[in-house]
């Protein structure tokens, strides 16, 4: 099989495609292509001039996720390519973008090359980060029902703005978003590339590798109940301190996590009074917990709040576990990590940390892959984010592999 | 000798007083007499009224310190009693409170009683809490020449409000508050009875005890730097996490007091960028330290030093202490220790571990004691602050025997 795509694709003009784009939509301090933002738009007009130069159909479903089609021959498979064009604020120029540039560049091999295996659609999913009103995956999960748009539309950013009013703005109504869900029926699958966000490809040496899923997630809020009282006037042991046990809950946290091959992060605290002079009354604290299965996240979960019990005990303080939010690992499409693998050279495997669109697409039942490249010192969501420009060619163009491997798969045929 | 002071003074109509003085500045949430307000100015509108019923010359010093004073033999020594009606927002009815209704308890039994064996000053010291500008202990600082009026006058409230400002409101020139001082030159002792805030008398079963002075304090502020990075991609050894080193400072500090026979306190953290789901890169913390001696408190604080600066280094993290604020140990004077806690029948002696306008005067090397009453719960700067009557009344009858053991003492006279 001639790598067709991957040669015809002009991956030097892909890396400038998304400097251009960073210039466009990057102030001092980073990306600011806040979804449902006026810097956003302009990233979306910018996709929408480039696309105007393909013979691709072009529109936006009712979630606000921005499709364009390169028709292929009748009975390939459908492949959907794409990734998020929007950040976070003081973003980084690839995270989202990338994906987003490497179906552009796809697109355009494509269609320069008169490829017509697979019918081809670029997706740039609408609002990944959640950076404005706290819903992460906006758009993808309202294309694959997994979205609450009651809940959603009240949400509200720092402003007050509702995100109903916010999304209408944009053409999107949120008691709609759900029909976004007719452009995936015919999919045969969704391929994203995207930075790895991470330091294990640059530790291991490898420009790329492939994720075989996604992690479990668990996310609680910890509330300490202890006793306020004067710095200078209560001895130790007579402190009901929530500080301390809140301080031993971080790092029995760290521990646990280190135990199960998980992970656990305590990234907010907060102290009440919070003053210098008084034994803390009351601490909040959250823990981020991932692992790559559901059973360790269990494991990993009981442990932690054994501890916690166990610690609130020794320091006489209540304690309370509120579960923030929870999502379960998913797994890629076996045959089609498989397939993008050995079209990136057999890097390793990984599971993948951070949520990304094709997690939501893959959770709803629909085959998925991803394909990532290496993180320079592991660094994401921020303006020194960066890939090397080699790296970022040859994930370019085995991505572009990887498309045209699935695309001439007859196990990916419609019929 | 009688005990004649302590058996005219009205302890009953005492505690009335604190009743009504709480009844006049309370609200809902507690005592509301923060220095510089309306409220607190009602509170000393309150005493001026009572003190109009005695022959007592009644004035307010430069600083801003109400004195009424209540003249006896020639030849006899000069006494100040007091503490600060000032409270903390939601404060208790008793802190400060309690010294000076005290010191109006006295003076009216002395009039009463025609007692002459000493000149006896009132004195309520203004704004002891600095609960509205940050500095404590302001109104005896000034008087005892220990205030920087320059950097206090440039203080703001959280509304903005200069301290200048909202002193000369209260016709107050700041750049002149050093000029009460002429009020101490005569002054022979000043002697003060406050509540405990603590629990050590509750726990040792005594109503009263005498402190033989002040702790030494230092408190400190550090500042961890690692490195930002998502929760979800960040392996736990790549980690240059500031969050966890900051809550294993807070726990070595804890441990290292215990070993010191001193206090930490750790009551104020903040995580940076303080979310869910990133690993924090930056985190403050302060650490109030308090030891019995000045040696005592280097050695904690060098201790605590060491054992941060090698958490930070095993956290693969930066870290900086910075000085805040400091104050000595401060001794007070043997024989008044020695008298007040005869007066008081002989409790425990006690170390202060909270700051009180005697520790300021005593620093500024005049003769000075303090009686403490035991706290219900040690809990204080609080609307649930407590002592219960027959406490209050032995106090204040202690207190008056005190006073008078030391106006008769010709150790103390004039000549």
């Amino acid at each position: 099989m001639t790598a067709e795509l991957a040669s015809v694709l002009d991956a030097v003009v892909a890396v400038e495609d998304l400097r251009r784009l960073a210039a466009l939509t990057s102030d001092g301090r980073g990306a600011q292509r806040v979804a449902w933002t006026p810097t956003w738009a302009r990233a979306r007009e910018w996709l929408l001039t480039e696309l105007a130069e393909l013979p691709v159909e072009v529109d936006v479903d009712a979630a606000g996720n921005l499709w364009a089609e390169l028709r292929g021959d009748a009975g390939g498979p459908v492949l959907a390519l794409g990734s998020h064009l929007d950040s976070v604020p003081d973003g980084g120029w690839l995270d989202g973008a990338l994906g987003v540039v490497a179906a552009l560049a796809v697109l355009r091999a494509a269609a320069v090359s008169g490829f017509r295996a697979a019918t081809l659609r670029l997706v740039d999913w609408a609002d990944e980060e959640g950076a404005r009103f706290g819903h992460s995956l906006l758009g993808s999960s309202a294309a694959t029902g997994q979205l609450d748009t009651s809940s959603a539309g009240a949400l509200r950013d720092a402003a007050g703005v509702l995100l109903t009013d916010a999304l209408a703005a944009h053409g999107v109504a949120v008691g709609r978003m759900h029909e976004a869900g007719e452009r995936l029926r015919d999919l045969s699958a969704f391929l994203e590339l995207h930075i790895e966000q991470g330091p294990v490809l640059e530790r291991q040496e490898h420009a790329l590798g492939v994720p075989t899923g996604s992690v479990a997630i668990h996310r609680m809020l910890l509330t300490f109940s202890g006793q306020t009282s004067h710095a200078g006037t209560t001895p130790l042991d007579e402190r009901r301190d929530a500080g301390a046990a809140a301080a031993q809950a971080a790092l029995a946290a760290r521990a646990r996590a280190r135990e199960h091959a998980g992970l656990a992060t305590v990234g907010s605290v907060a102290l009440e009074p919070g003053v210098p002079t008084a034994v803390a009354g009351r601490a909040t604290l959250t823990i981020d917990l991932r692992h790559r299965t559901d059973e360790g996240l269990a494991a990993l979960g009981s442990a932690i709040e054994a501890d916690v019990r166990q610690i609130a005990e020794e320091e006489r303080v209540g304690v309370e576990a509120e579960p923030l939010w929870a999502f379960p690992a998913v797994a890629f499409d076996v045959r089609l990590v498989e397939t993008i693998s050995a079209a990136a050279g057999g890097g390793p495997h990984l599971v993948s940390g951070a949520l990304h669109d094709a997690v939501a697409i893959a959770r709803s039942g629909i085959p998925t892959a991803m394909l990532f490249v290496r993180s320079i010192g592991g660094i994401s969501h921020a303006a020194v984010e960066d890939t090397s420009e080699p790296d970022l060619i040859a994930a370019l163009r085995s991505f572009a592999a990887g498309v045209e491997a699935v695309a001439t798969d007859p196990r990916w045929n419609r019929n």
